[in-house]
């Protein structure tokens, strides 16, 4: 069984279980906490950052956006029924844009932020980051989301998924960014009804029942995070 | 003809002249200030960072990574007698990995703080972040750099070029970045005789002499920029 080295609550390694899940890979998980740059980790990946997936011959494939194009190249086309990167060129294109986006731009600009003040720096050691969340950096992050997620309502109100008229990669990336900030109790769901819509249809799969079931310990999860209907 | 919007220090984008020229694919180069989100460059790419390519047909490709993955769907196998994404499982995961590791790891931790103080903050008005250099960035940034010289040296003393025995992006990727810092006159070359003669060995290919052309108005390259044989 392939291991997957992440944390409940980093977006990126939230990707690539739903992924995993989605082609029916059962995984074994072990959490990792990256700030704290464990030799054995850093042995896996110099990058020393989650996710880092070991699979059943020993090889390490570090990063989500590295483990999708692994799997691409690996699992035989329209494994499971899926096809979560399109065949056509402009899909193609699309779905790869989209997953920077939320992988790098969304992350940068909302995600870190959250996760690294209201997470990570609870578990740290005062020396290397530890503390207090930041309120002004929390405020920003909240600030940023907003045109985010007008922006997945642009897509969502035009598009059956985020790349297209089929699911995606892409769509696998927003959710797993926007399930660790409703985590958190920050999205705010109000703003959008296409974006609520789509969210609960990729909510609803049977892959992303695991990530409901994540507690971190000492956090209760916002209001509406584990539910279906919201 | 294809357009690339670029910013001739901007090391995202020379890692895609690079490409390109070692493809031979002739390009229209359009000069684009990111940073002052001009509009029509917004719509071809909401998130108006350079690079992005927009090829005959009018198919717009942005992000460095996205236009990698672009070319390796459309050019034949063996384009030009290159294989830049080698064919074996293990390469591919580490050419990939490099890539990510200098367009992600080692942009935040060395050439974004070095361009963006030393090259668009001058050219930026006040209001959008413009002015002198903050000191201590540039300090952080060279700092930084240090380990990434020693990293590159640990691979090129293993192999040949920077993923394996044979060029790949990685080495492209790498030589970017490396080639923006040089520019700007910050890489330590006495650290490292084996990082010198990897990189001597790529900035001697023709594909690299377009950049070594290459002067931004008012900053003077540093000393060995252009010198073959340093």
């Amino acid at each position: 069984m392939p291991t997957l080295y992440h944390h409940p609550l980093c977006p990126h390694s939230r990707f690539v279980r739903l992924i995993l899940a989605e082609y029916g890979i059962e995984t074994t998980l072990v959490e990792e906490r990256a700030a704290e740059r464990r030799r054995e980790f850093l042995t896996l990946d110099p990058a020393g950052k989650t996710p880092v997936l070991v699979d059943d011959d020993g090889t390490v494939v570090p990063g989500a956006s590295v483990i999708v194009e692994y799997l691409e190249d690996c699992l035989p086309p329209d494994f499971r029924g899926l096809r979560l990167m399109p065949l056509g060129l402009h899909e193609r294109i699309e779905t790869r844009r989209l997953i920077e986006w939320f992988n790098v731009k969304f992350f940068d600009e909302v995600t870190n932020y959250l996760v690294m003040e209201k997470v990570y720096k609870r578990f740290l050691a005062p020396e290397i980051g530890g503390g207090a969340p930041d309120m002004d950096l929390l405020r920003v992050a909240r600030a940023n989301l907003r045109p985010h997620i007008r922006y997945i309502g642009y897509l969502t109100e035009a598009r059956r998924w985020l790349a297209g008229e089929s699911l995606t990669y892409a769509d696998f990336a927003a959710a797993a960014h926007l399930s660790c900030v409703d985590y958190l109790g920050d999205v705010p769901w109000d703003e959008d009804e296409t974006v609520k819509h789509w969210y609960q249809r990729i909510k609803s799969r049977p892959a992303f029942r695991p990530l409901l079931a994540d507690r971190t310990p000492g956090m209760t999860p916002g209001p509406v995070y584990a539910e279906l209907d919201f």
